[in-house]
């Protein structure tokens, strides 16, 4: 079965179509479809076959114009410009390609009709709280899928680094599970195909830019979980891979150029020094030593510095917003890709999406590095950027730094503050994202020594604090994973989403005290936050720490304080003077503590329990 | 002995005389004397007296106008205002003030001659390294000074707390000492009048802004140190206190306003928390409460905002700069004073004095907070600031870390390297003062074990890099102070400088092997780098860390790279590939090594020993 008529089984449902004419094999076009509409007017098709390269190309369809066609360098590429009129209507173009000898093809391409609203459509912000999951490990919902003839890698469930079956179906049949605990978004980690021999579950190697994975399900699939998620309010964000492809893909082997990817297709590892991209000392070679290498063999490097590649990774995003009704995306190793092309790509997406939101991973403990790629931020240079929002490596050392050392003049709970009080460099702190841990680093529960009242302190603080919390799946029942800290252990089964129901975190079957403990608390958290305007869109005060606590109030702006989230690390019982915060008090009457909903009389004091986390509303009536 | 006849010992050789006339008590005159021709043409007299407030002020010298004079609050301060035209000259001014009751006081002030050029004086730069002393234990160049009638403090060199005897008089007895090792800047920590009753040696407790302590000599003799320092290129920087005073100064007894001291006189200590100056998030409370609160309760903390402080503050650090022709201030607890008044201090300060240099200190890690204070830094808000430069102490950490830590991914060589490519916050990097230690921490050599290859690693850098180095006085016999981190220890008796001359560092007698290793080593390192103008006075580029060994290069600008810096941190001998330098190396005919003169040729390695930093001179022909 060759490549298009394999993707053939999905396109006819996205409205699509490419077909083979008059040809011995199947001519592939990329993106495989696209809209009217779209403010962008130019679309750049990639067409592959055969000697296609020196190939003439027509349409008479209404309103499509082709400007130019190229080839990229492969003989078997044709890059085709299009400009598309305000006047085209949906519909499907045929377009037929001639040959020097005089041999035609010809392919049929749907221009389908937006969804209304689309471009408007607002993205992921701080009233969210995002669920990430790693697919193949949150639930298997279709068995069926676990075993796909044509593909490698076998199911093994035995093996950490191996596929374990979770899919798209998985996630599909658990929405009413996350709804619930309170979730709105889902991130999942890539489920593009990856038609990699091995250790490909995680997804970041591509192999197919435009296809889920059928081990996961089926671009179908994933736009019907969209549909159903957003059926409960919660939207989905794509994580996107600019920066490599899997050793896999195509590209390998058929080179659209010889400098479509970075070192002339050899491995040379990245150096991952991404100071060097700032470094007013520096030397260029150093800059591209992070940006140019790769990170692994099987992970080669794409060069966004070729217009064609960097004009596919920008259309390749748009069709999915597009053809999924996404909320968001994820950026994949943000800094690695070219600095001029991430200006570009987020430019072109903006654009289109002036609501949408677009979060950049940019592995950096230093605020004014993360800070350097968010649209607005303070900045050294003339770099433009659109990126709304990146993730919040600082806080999340910061946190976790905060809770497990002592209280001295220099470590302790003034390591978040001293965080936060940096966010002068950033352009929009409340719009990035915090985490306690994820995908890629030791849970949460495990850096914080399995133990509930730290972790709890962890939860209540990512969840009132400024930004848009993102929580692993699995934290709400305190996964965790002694001794080890190895990706494949870090990225468990989830209890219940596959065969082996004794215990089911779906249920609540099986799981220990502490885990039910937990699992309740983040759901009252996760839920009151949904409640409290002052939190998902209100702004941030806090107050220096003092002997072992932390108090923070968050409020709509030119109103009073609403919420008041008070942090102790001691490890006894503590009385808090409440009379340092009278600025923020003045007005309160009593206060509902989220816990119980106790309503209690604003006092001189308050008493707090050893190692907690307390929240409350104010009231001032 | 009353205080103006005291000042009056003094003040006779400044020009400048301040008489009484008519009265029982004298009148005091802040500041004691002022020149013709300065920029700014307001000057602000301090005048205290008994019941002087209501007196009204007249002179009839032929250029100076009062415009004004008030009580600052206090009934025995009187604030005037003068107008100095242009056609002032100088001379000696007589003003009389009138009580209610109609009688009268009058006192002589001088207006002297500036010295030519002084207003376009040079201060210290990048060409210079700065040698920082605490006087009372470099040398005792004047026993008879140790004791001085009606100070209470008596000396008690056993106490390491205590006042040791090392006077003005030593620093100038020694100066050529200074110059042969290759010094050209003398920093001392603050001479000034500290008659507190204990630990007054350090010199932060201001009692006198005009006065030099007589246990460290007096105002002339400290002229006197200064003309004959600049007579073998050494300038003089001197370190001011704007932060706070004394708790024996006059205006603690005596006070001009009850707004004079903040916390209305009372003790009430600062937090520490300079972060809350910057914090998009924080409350007012929390920023005062670092600026507002005091140090100790022996040091009560001005207060800027008022006005009358603020200008004492300006004409106090202008007096001493045309007094004793310095080369620079540097500014302790430099953002424990008032924001504002420090925008205006500084500017006041560079309008009169161009090209001066003044160094602030401020006490963090992380460079956006140090970076602030600087002019033309990366900054959040519209700050204004005329702070040429900020003392470097997120490199003095990143220096010792460098060279104590193993090398590892996240550590080692790579925490030098990654604050280096952090410059981009700083309005000026290479006008930084950069130190391995300073007379508030540990000293070098103890924080590098008393070891001299990690000794000679952090000099060799210190003197090669970007920024103006600054070294603690014993530095260069690697005094250490093994077990303790006592101030009085670290502040320990320069041998050679006291009574006990069995060890005498400045003749060499009684040193260990290695001690003379190391300053020798020093003297090699400072003349080397006073006649290299690449390090002097141009570029720094360095290549990011690799496998334990860090290179960087020094050029001037538009030529090809003149000075190569090779540090090498494994414990073996090791090779240096010398390829990846080819950009820099390419013009490169030979190398001449700065430690024998050795002259080698420019190949494509180079061995370098064990644990070790290399500087070589590259020769194009």
């Amino acid at each position: 079965m060759n490549k298009v008529s394999m993707r053939g089984q999905f396109i006819v449902c996205s409205l699509l179509l490419v077909l083979c004419s008059c040809a011995t094999s199947a001519v592939e076009v990329s993106p495989p479809s696209w809209w009217q509409g779209m403010k962008d007017h130019h679309l750049q098709l990639m067409v592959r076959h055969p000697n296609i390269s020196d190939y003439s190309i027509e349409t008479d369809f209404y309103g499509v114009s082709i400007v130019d066609s190229a080839s990229p360098g492969g003989d078997n590429y044709l890059m085709v410009d299009l400009e598309l009129s305000e006047q085209m209507k949906p519909g499907e173009a045929t377009f037929t390609l001639t040959g020097p000898e005089g041999d035609s093809l010809s392919f049929t391409y749907t221009f389908a009709q937006r969804a209304a609203g689309s471009a408007q459509r607002a993205g992921f912000d701080a009233s969210d709280v995002i669920y990430l999951i790693t697919p193949d490990r949150f639930a298997n919902g279709d068995p069926k899928n676990d075993t796909v003839s044509g593909y490698k890698e076998q199911p093994n469930t035995a093996y950490k680094g191996g596929r374990h079956g979770g899919d798209i179906a998985g996630i599909m049949a658990n929405l009413d599970y996350l709804s619930e605990m309170g979730f709105t978004q889902i991130w999942t980690m890539p489920l593009l195909e990856n038609a990699m021999p091995q250790y490909s579950y995680h997804g970041y190697s591509t192999t197919d830019y435009f296809k889920i994975d059928p081990r996961f399900g089926s671009n179908e699939e994933y736009r019907l979980l969209s549909d159903k998620a957003r059926d409960k309010g919660i939207g989905i964000i794509k994580d996107v891979v600019l920066n490599h492809i899997g050793s896999e893909h195509i590209w390998m082997k058929d080179r659209p150029s010889e400098d479509w990817v970075n070192h002339n297709f050899e491995f040379v590892p990245t150096s991952h020094r991404r100071e060097a991209l700032h470094d007013p000392h520096g030397v260029e070679a150093d800059a591209k030593a992070h940006s140019e290498g790769w990170f692994v063999p099987t992970m080669p490097d794409l060069n966004q510095r070729n217009p064609y590649v960097a004009q596919y990774l920008i259309q390749h995003a748009i069709w999915w917003i597009e053809f999924a009704n996404l909320s968001g995306l994820r950026v994949d190793t943000y800094s690695y890709a070219d600095k001029q092309f991430l200006s570009q790509w987020t430019k072109r997406i903006m654009t289109e999406y002036p609501n949408l939101n677009i979060v950049g991973e940019e592995w950096s403990v230093n605020p004014m590095i993360t800070a350097y790629w968010q649209k607005g931020s303070l900045r050294h240079d003339n770099y433009q950027t659109d990126l709304p929002s990146v993730m919040d490596f600082p806080l999340q050392v910061a946190l976790v730094n905060s809770i497990k050392n002592p209280e001295r003049w220099d470590v302790g709970l003034r390591q978040l503050y001293d965080i936060l009080a940096a966010d002068f460099v950033y352009g929009d702190p409340y719009d990035l994202v915090i985490f306690g841990d994820n995908h890629d680093m030791s849970r949460i529960t495990t850096q914080l020594d399995d133990d509930y009242d730290k972790w709890n302190i962890a939860m209540t603080i990512l969840l009132t604090t400024r930004g848009i919390p993102q929580i692993f799946y699995g934290t709400e029942i305190m996964m965790h994973h002694p001794g080890t800290d190895d990706h494949g252990f870090i990225r468990a089964d989830f209890p219940g989403g596959f065969s082996d129901k004794t215990v089911n975190a779906f249920t609540g079957q099986g799981l220990t005290d502490k885990q039910k403990k937990a699992q309740a608390r983040l759901k009252l958290l996760l839920n009151k936050r949904k409640a409290s305007q002052a939190i998902t869109n209100g702004r941030f005060i806090h107050y220096s720490p003092h002997e072992g606590t932390y108090v923070y109030f968050r409020h709509m702006a030119q109103s009073e304080p609403e919420v008041m989230v008070v942090v102790n690390k001691n490890t006894e019982t503590t009385t808090l003077d409440l009379t340092r915060f009278t600025r923020h008090l003045f007005h309160a009457k009593s206060m509902v503590r989220w816990k119980d909903d106790a309503e209690l009389p604003v006092g001189q004091s308050l008493t707090l329990p050893a190692m907690s986390a307390t929240v409350y509303t104010l009231h001032s009536k």
